[in-house]
């Protein structure tokens, strides 16, 4: 059983008429439709939401225990965010769970504690179009995408994009306007896999494309803990000689 | 289906009293033991041999056409694999196909021209005691494994060791003689997954070893092509424009 | 003119009648001397002092704006430090300082910030033999070293390391007591270089060792910023088209 | 004294009008005056020149010997290099002679040495918009150049470009007709440095561009071995035991 949990800042959607035009329920629950879509019926994929505004975020400690891949959509509300959640998930992903930071949370607490830079980059918006270009076609994340995705109607993220040199980079994006994104990176910190995917904007449909959808599933399947929930061992402290 | 090939030069344990005693069946057949240890009944893991003297040396185009996973063990007639062998197996990582290369293999053809290092290092023959420390817990090539193996006597492989910086580096070794080794190192090219393993040697039963046969069948599923046996597109050539 | 601000946090020295034997002035004055050795009388390297008990603890705005490159050395009270000091010097890393992490500056908040992990790790006080081997012997870190820097009596630091992956890794260490350890770890975070150098303790006199005084004069050679004190060009925010 | 060698194929400009109407003299002379331009009275800087055509394509080993950085220009022409040139190349990167690979040497036999892939990727000879984006903006090779380089007539290079995920990634390029290309790569093998850089054609004068000029002479500067031109100590083979 993988259990993963979509957390959502849920502001946009209820504050804004275009926003809440584009997702009525809620970002987080497009995106578990995405993740809910072509599984078995037998499927061992648990999928739960989490929001700003329930009670420590939706994210109390038995709900990060339980949780296996954590997908981060945030924006006008990062600073609300309490710290003592930012230590949890940050503990919970060195013990080995996956973290998928979309979008906007490039800017979020989490990812930034977990990136040690400021998470800066260059945007507009303007509604041009973007192509994701996949620049690993090995990578398990790109399984079953094209050439590149592309997306006629986007905000502008541009670099430099001021986050560490991806440990591997699975999609660099285009975008009309002139500029160029490194938009698909993935990271390991401690037993922990991270991953940052920059489609989805409040106000354009794109958790409702196809390919997006696609990697959001192959994402959370990458970013699953090697050896279950409990992570491997990681043994820390004073160590007694074993050895004369 | 998972196709797994171990290759071996099966050379000492044919024509050496000492290899013969510890590998009866050859270095293949042992590894094939260890790679089939604890399988299910209705496994889908297909375990083929294949040796430097038979035509082809056991790797026909066919075969590495078929083959999801390439174990190499090597030594004393590194020189005598064909070119053309070599052009293949590099043709086929490249394409997806992960490949294993085991001890010796360090200077084998294939993981040279993989590598377009020396793959040098130092080396001394004393039996003495070496561990594999786990430097990243998290790694599925590591689950299962406590914090180092011990092998209680080994051929020592020492520092510099002249490959590139791993992708990911899993195992360094500590050796009773004073020296280090980077012992399990990964690396991507194209599509495929490659792993160098360091234990493993004629005289030694290091392939009797329970916690090395259980790192051999971690990195055969991790090194395992991503979509398949044809892998993910990669389109090369004269591109023709779309955009205007 | 390279400017370089050796930060101590000075408490074993004046506290402990065994630090205080080794580094009667403080580590910092030890390292001072260490990066002064050998420069030529027109040096343009331009060495300060800095301590946790000074105001701003030594490190008020305009120290770190003129600082090039920063050393760190501490232990005992890492907590002490103010987060608004941590701020500036992740702030200035980003814009292109770099940073040297000494010894147990592996728990310093800065270190910590800058990695994203607890930079945790295993550890044992018994005086015994360390061995820092160079694995990356083309790496300006490592100039002028042989094969390895042997220290008699160390603190034994053991792996697992909880660091991010380095982008290179220039020093593993052999303890006698059976362990290993990278201990020379190349970070670029921002337009800024890291180094973490294990060797160092209060009550050995490591930084009097010639090897060691060496690698801390590479280091900073190789941590100065790219294009001065300024940094190259980050720009980040709203961006105008200029393209149609 | 660093040594710099540029080498160039040097058919187009004697066999094509519109090559030799661009580059009259040759590539080689043209980039030999790139990295002359600004150079202080006294530089210490000394440039060569070498072609396919001359003896030993113009690389004997004494050239090769004494050269610090080589730069290698190549296109129609790559598999009349000697094997034993390239062996020779690949010897004296992996000793610590830096080498930059320019444009279609990609496809250059040294290049797909050291790499161990096909060094493929797209293309489209359109004359169309080039923007070299700086992803890596406190790396030395990008010192003193803006947020990007546009070059108003290139022929397309796309992804993917089947290389080793680099160490560091310089630049990005965006193309007009709708792709995008990691133009600005950094390797390390053995102790040599390794920058592939995308611009420069035979029919477009893009060395004559002054900011991939600049971009030229930074790489010369950081390609420069460590330790001047031995290099450091690469010591391999048998070892005898000097711990009991």
């Amino acid at each position: 059983m993988t259990t993963v949990t979509i957390w959502n800042e849920y502001r946009h959607e209820r504050e804004d008429d275009e926003a809440a035009a584009v997702y009525p329920d809620g970002i987080h629950e497009t995106i578990a439709d995405a993740l809910a879509d072509g599984q078995p019926a037998d499927s061992s994929l648990e999928i739960r939401t989490a929001t700003l505004d329930e009670p420590d975020h939706g994210l109390p400690p038995a709900v990060l225990e339980e949780t296996d891949v954590l997908l981060w959509w945030g924006h006008e509300a990062h600073d609300e965010v309490a710290d003592e959640v930012v230590d949890r998930v940050q503990e919970r992903v060195l013990e080995g769970m996956g973290l998928i930071v979309l979008h906007s949370g490039h800017f979020s607490k989490p990812f930034k504690r977990l990136m040690g830079t400021t998470c800066n980059l260059q945007w507009r918006e303007d509604g041009a179009t973007e192509r994701l270009w996949v620049v690993d076609p090995g990578h398990p994340i790109a399984e079953g995408i094209d050439e590149y995705i592309e997306l006629p109607e986007t905000e502008m993220y541009g670099e430099p994009f001021d986050v560490p040199e991806p440990d591997r980079l699975v999609f660099t994006s285009w975008f009309e306007g002139g500029e160029v994104f490194r938009s698909g990176c993935c990271y390991r910190r401690g037993n922990g896999r991270i991953f940052y995917f920059r489609p989805g904007h409040e106000t354009y449909p794109i958790y409702e494309n196809e390919e997006v959808r696609r990697v959001l599933r192959n994402a959370v399947d990458w970013a699953e803990p090697t050896g279950g929930k409990g992570g491997s061992g990681r043994t820390f402290g004073n160590r007694e000689r074993d050895r004369d």
